[in-house]
């Protein structure tokens, strides 16, 4: 070994996709064929230690090439720089790459641009973590409150939240942090699940999976609702009869209506006693989304798997536009803006209950939930994980979810590592799978033409 | 010729990038070395009338290549369509471009993907133009208002614009049509230009470009602000005295500041009477918007260049947040989604002054003013385009600004496209100029290597 510091010599991006719309799972009123894909990445370096950084940003198909090539284009920020300050200040890459004068331009930090950078900061945590020899939610915890505070890019946000009301807000949780760890360490995150409630199941099938959660553990399910009135009062009739009165009933519409069409909509189905209704418009609708929950309460309005950056979540907040606010661990600029998130929940005293499900959002995710719980909110009340049971065995450190909780990581890292079997069967469109599937189709093409 | 009806043959991209950091033109707070870029798109037929559609998103450098992947993503749902089909509803495409449910995780309906489905969406409009034989103003202008009503995209603006309200402004506008054409004919539509004030231009540039617009007819010219508060001053007090007080004069922030530097910034240049302060803060702020124009007035608040939807300028009308709405023809998803938004900045009376500059903004959205002009608010009172003299000599029908007009165009079509000259020297990275610009630099690398 030379004595010049080590680097980063690579960041290598695989576009990964399952072919998850042959079997309807996923379906939704707007969603109707996902085929779960990862825009993945891996930073490598030569430290020698083994350590590699491993993220992505989660698509639902076509286009997943076109979120590759955005992370391809981050890739002059990374390579060549030194592992070990990378690692110590995840947030000085993460200003660089939001801040980068032409690529900004595509967003601004939004869409396919800005998922690229939560993809690449991702990594660098979860490098980070591994070299820490930590899960990232404790690396979190353990983290001193200023560290954790320069971390995070309060631009935009200073009318609503300082770096000194962040501080405060830390250090007042400093107080039981290593009971809520133990307690963490000994009884999980509460989950939710989705499982039973997706548009394409039948109702047969939505009861027996609805009973199936419930004797599960789990004490909220969820259903996919928005794309047929009638259709959705007896598949809420059918969940609410599975599951009894003492089960949160949550309902999601994933953007499917209008603002006055969603009042509507809810209040018919209030009779069922929904927890929340979730995305009831367009995720860029903040004024919209005050609207609603202002008609539908006490049904609760939740929202923030689409919300793109932490802009519209402060203004979601300043406006009491959510009851419960859903971040998502791939969707925005990565952990330094989920940091913020999070802060921005606790000044205004939100519960947080992220988005989870597609391909590996459940693994990463889980992190941020309990680093919130030991180290910022304090607390698990009304606060759950989403859950899906999808896709989890491709991973190295696939989430445990048992009796309702998500156990708590211990394995280094940020839990994103896809198995190489499963990189090399789903890599599109030259992973065996693929090639297999393209065989299998051709005979059929060349009747038909 | 077969009797089968023509078809869209082709959707082809090229990655086209002008090097204009090396002059320090368009130089900003925030974009202080951009290569104009155009992600252009040619759309081909079998019609063997010559005709095609061309279109592109803008973009400053870097990036433009996933921009161009994004277009690509776009093909197949163009090519095979039927020419009259598509060139006779634009907006079912533009539907089924926005509403696939993969791409649409992308977004939805911003960034990257969006402005890609603007360029695929122009350049519709591009060649639905030219085989009507009209400039596109005059195709939407001499066009039937419900027709107009059913190209336009009301899902998540029905709370504020509802399609009876659109067609009755449309219907209420056709009162005076022919005399405003008429005199649009004669006139021209009103010009404001930002040629003199770049940041990286100094005092004495500033001066006498500041001379030279009011010579040349403009009775607005527009400063770059936002890097330092002494700068400005100096630089406002300079253009000041160059235009004398009966001018306008806008300010542009280009998003520099948060929300309480934005008022306390633009307060301290209120002594110079700015017309307008542009782009305070971030484009997705839009209660940040309102709390900064109720704090500054008489300072008139004026976005939109990076508004990515018409859900979010719906709401920027519905919060008060805006004097002035400066709609961009290649940032949102084409012209179906700008005459939504035309029509909800009719509905509530807030003039436009459209965007322009980069490469070929100019081009296109000057034919968007022109038909408000002539169809639907009827007026041009506080009402003008953007106006920066670069590049437009890359176009085959490059705007003709004269006495800060801009002249209308007569020629067929969108104005959209780019000279083969210019497409084969300025194609990255294999056109002749950045060639040539790579042999320039091989010695100079190998010498410091």
């Amino acid at each position: 070994m030379s004595s010049t510091p080590a680097r980063i010599t690579a960041l290598d991006t695989h576009d990964i996709r399952f072919p998850t719309s042959r079997e309807l799972d996923g379906s939704d009123a707007m969603n109707p064929d996902p085929d779960y894909s990862a825009a993945y990445v891996v930073l490598r370096t030569d430290a020698g230690d083994g350590h590699e950084g491993h993220g992505f940003a989660f698509t639902i198909g076509r286009g997943n090439e076109v979120q590759v090539a955005a992370i391809d284009a981050l890739r002059g920020h990374v390579v060549g720089r030194p592992v070990a300050e990378l690692c110590g200040d995840p947030g000085t890459l993460s200003r660089d790459l939001v801040g980068d004068s032409q690529l900004r331009w595509l967003g601004p930090e939004k869409g396919v641009m800005h998922m690229a950078i939560g993809a690449v900061v991702n990594a660098v945590w979860d490098l980070a973590a591994k070299r820490a020899r930590k899960p990232l939610w404790r690396l979190l915890a353990d983290a001193e409150p200023a560290w954790l505070v320069a971390q995070v890019d309060f631009r935009y946000l200073t009318d609503a939240l300082t770096p000194d009301e962040a501080l405060r807000l830390l250090d007042t949780a400093r107080a039981g942090r290593e009971e809520r760890r133990d307690r963490l360490l000994r009884r999980g995150y509460p989950a939710y699940t989705t499982s039973p409630g997706w548009l394409g199941y039948d109702d047969a099938k939505l009861t027996r999976l609805a009973r199936q959660a419930v004797a599960d553990g789990f004490r909220q399910i969820k259903l996919k609702v928005g794309a047929d009135l009638a259709d959705d009062i007896r598949r809420c009739r059918a969940a609410r009869a599975a599951v009894g009165p003492g089960i949160r009933l949550a309902l999601d519409a994933n953007q499917r209506w209008d603002v006055e069409e969603a009042v509507r909509w809810t209040k018919a189905l209030a009779a069922f006693d929904p927890y929340w209704i979730e995305e009831p418009t367009s995720p860029d609708d903040i004024l919209g989304h005050a609207a609603i929950r202002a008609a539908v309460a006490p049904v609760r309005v939740a929202t923030g798997e689409h919300v793109h950056n932490r802009i519209v979540f402060k203004q979601l907040l300043q406006a009491g536009a959510l009851d419960v606010l859903q971040l998502d661990a791939a969707r925005v600029g990565g952990v330094n803006e989920n940091l913020a998130i999070l802060l921005l929940a606790a000044k205004y005293g939100v519960p947080v209950c992220p988005h989870a499900g597609g391909v590996g959002l459940c693994e990463l995710v889980q992190h941020l939930a309990m680093f919130d719980y030991v180290a910022l909110s304090g607390t698990t009340e009304d606060r759950s994980v989403e859950y899906v049971d999808h896709l989890h065995e491709h991973f190295t450190d696939p989430v445990d979810v048992r009796d309702g909780h998500y156990t708590a990581p211990t394995a280094p890292g940020f839990s994103a590592a896809l198995r190489p079997a499963s990189l090399a069967r789903y890599r599109y469109p030259d992973g065996t799978y693929w090639a297999a599937d393209r065989r299998a189709q051709r005979p059929m093409e060349e009747q038909s033409a």
